[in-house]
């Protein structure tokens, strides 16, 4: 397992999906940071400063990409198709976080590469806990890609 | 979410490894049933006789993948390779359950759709825990993919 600290990148708009997704990062006891981008055009701009541009290190990259689908401007179904056929960023896992439980959303999901899809409870406690076990299980059990294909 | 209980298909040929397996099973509560194939070539054969040939139903196909890498006769890679240009099994989860630690291993799963790549730990309580936790997440907190693209 890498021994440095992955960055989780959450792609959300709704400010209180935002707080308990922080919320359920401290109850997780994840030591990671998170980086939040509001809508689905600074996701893109985003991926291509940070991650795809000549000066980008692997140490930029995000481990651990949180996905909600309804998103302003480009919906996270066409992000998830821009990361998954864009070499340097498709073996970072990407995690559908969605209210959505729309089939077309979750075949679509699955049929570009996506690594898990979960849909977010309403209720309080279990989306606390539901953020946490993701977020868990994607920074402590998964072992992550090697992005530039070596440690 | 979908009602039905899944089934969990574990591809492993380590006698051990598939009792702690079970064993993880039963600890996690998880109510799934496991079916277990443990050669590369029996694998190829279960999924073109229960889930490929015409008379096969949708419920016949497992809802999650634990695949193994270092298999006789044909391994966890070419098994992947398989499940993931296969349009009527692509989208079941496919979670790499293995020892290896090589690069060239993670490197190819991640390349050909993994959607997770566990590390077996050696020792008995942490393998039974990992595996529960893996288990737990993928029947419980993951939204399944419809396989025929509706519920």
């Amino acid at each position: 397992m890498t021994e440095k600290i992955l960055k989780i990148l959450l792609v959300e708009d709704n400010p209180d999906d935002i707080e308990l997704t922080r919320i359920a990062l401290k109850e997780g006891k994840v030591i990671n940071k998170m980086e939040v981008i509001r809508d689905g055009e600074e996701a893109l701009d985003y991926f291509q400063k940070n991650c795809l541009s000549p000066d980008a290190s692997e140490s930029d990259l995000p481990g651990l990409i949180l996905l909600d689908i309804n998103l302003p401007k480009v919906d996270g179904i066409e992000i998830l198709k821009f990361i998954k056929k864009t070499e340097k960023i498709k073996r970072i896992p990407v995690v559908m976080l969605t209210t959505s439980q729309r089939d077309e959303d979750i075949v679509s999901s699955y049929d570009l590469g996506v690594n898990s899809y979960i849909q977010k409870p309403v209720e309080f406690d279990k989306f606390i806990k539901t953020v946490a076990t993701v977020q868990l299980y994607w920074m402590l059990t998964n072992t992550p890609p090697l992005l530039n294909g070596k440690r």
